[in-house]
């Protein structure tokens, strides 16, 4: 357990050093442009996406070094984080306690800033991979999929179109599927090319990314109305500080818990029966799921 | 000469219907983003860089169909129009006679489908090619590496940081030739890795690129200006419609003209210097120089 802390904590600090160096200097022209990419990627953050990423990556032999595919797919991250901030989509001053892309630049700057580094996702890839263009075409492949606008940007469009309604199942599910679980797959899928999976263990990872997706949403809005109802004293129910309707409004927080409970549940058997040295992996999963709640 | 005026009509229908078959369909959920995204790759346009890429591919015995890699870029050259014409960005209510896509649609709408076509972009390419992977990942870094924080969208960023200045010959260059010329060049760099284009080809692209790009934009201030001159009696300087330091206000009309001629003389030397099946690409490197001015 302390071995696989141990591993997640070095693996993060050479994820974090590869963020930087994989952006052009604060001081490269223009200026403002770079000091914004730095500013949003250095913010912090878990960095969930690229830990699967290596994980994945290290279940079976690697047959390139993994740490651009995992810069990458952060910088695509990073990007869908600052251009959802943006004062026309959700308009956010703050993530996690720091002035957002636009507060601390402006508009214009943050709406440059995540193009460049969605650019950037790919140059990286089709660069650094260039020894390997199979890999690199695949893993292209993986991350533009999973980016698109029938998945990520669909399910980002639709929770905006969504707001203040009540939704059935069906569309809530439509939201976190593509603008929560695409990315997650994508990191596993994407861990994956750097070995020769199945046919099997293809589908495995997406049953894995979908199954930690939404064991990840649920989690996250059970921890949000648990904080709403404490400071506010709000029952479970329309989200009124986000105006968003969420799994603890559809279920309640008791069902809410179990269903989590069971999709992280899938999401440990879909990890072990794809194999490997997955000690690490399962580590993650099993992190994602037990965030306090 | 009529033949090649031929040639790029057919070739521009066969893009137009490219760019649609490579979106999904508007009724593709969600349908208001894929309106969206319709409504600004249907916008009409000269179609200019994905008609030079095709008269590139063809200059020598193309490997693959390069319409895909066309399609690629004039998605990646929608993006950046849907995004510089955002209330935050330049503000433009208008492109080409009709609605920009935040006024047809909204500002989180229009920041969506702007990302969904850059990520299309990509995805298009990684996808189309995936057989003939060293192809697909030297499409993709030429594509990444022109559209990046250094280049094209350095480029803009630096125009809007210079909005409403006097600038310096070195400054307007920069802008220029990263904000168009960049990925012009890619437009004929593309092309010709359709090909297996020599060290030297490779540097007259990048050649004919830059002095494509020049005498485009040159020309482009002109027509401008001269328009100001007729409506509003404006003298050269600073274009106070768009608060803009332009080529003429640099140089004034005479020698803004005298330059622009340079430039077109350059790049058709480039472009004969390439060799190959050029016909097509010369009649092209002429529209572009002489539009009415």
């Amino acid at each position: 357990m302390s071995l696989q802390t141990d591993k997640l904590d070095s693996d993060k600090t050479r994820i974090d050093q590869a963020l930087l160096a994989g952006l052009p200097d604060c001081d490269a022209r223009p200026q403002r442009l770079h000091r914004a990419m730095h500013h949003s990627v250095c913010a912090g953050g878990k960095r969930i996406r690229p830990l699967l990423l290596l994980a994945c990556s290290e279940l079976y032999t690697a047959i390139a070094n993994p740490l651009h595919a995992a810069v990458a797919i952060e910088y695509l991250h990073t990007y869908t984080l600052i251009h959802d901030d943006l004062p026309a989509v959700d308009n956010s001053d703050l993530r996690r306690g720091r002035a957002t892309c636009h507060m601390a630049f402006d508009e214009a700057t943050a709406i440059l800033a995540g193009d460049a580094l969605l650019t950037q996702a790919f140059k990286i890839l089709s660069h650094e991979y260039s020894g390997q263009p199979e890999l690199a075409c695949a893993l292209i492949r993986d991350l533009a999929t999973a980016g698109d606008s029938m998945r990520l940007i669909g399910g980002q469009m639709t929770d905006i179109e969504s707001e203040g309604q009540i939704l059935a199942a069906e569309t809530l599910n439509f939201i976190h599927r593509n603008k929560t679980a695409a990315l997650l797959t994508a990191s596993i899928t994407m861990g994956l090319e750097f070995w020769q999976p199945s046919r099997q263990q293809r589908k495995l990872a997406q049953e894995l990314g979908q199954e930690i997706g939404m064991a990840f949403q649920i989690i996250d809005d059970i921890l949000d109305s648990t904080a709403d109802t404490q400071q506010m004293g709000k029952p479970a129910g329309l989200d009124s500080s986000a105006n968003k309707f969420t799994y603890v409004s559809l279920y309640g927080v008791d069902e809410a818990r179990k269903r989590a409970d069971a999709h992280s549940q899938n999401a440990l058997e879909a990890a072990h029966a794809i194999g490997g040295s997955n000690e690490l992996l399962l580590e993650i999963v099993k992190k994602i799921s037990k965030r306090s709640y």
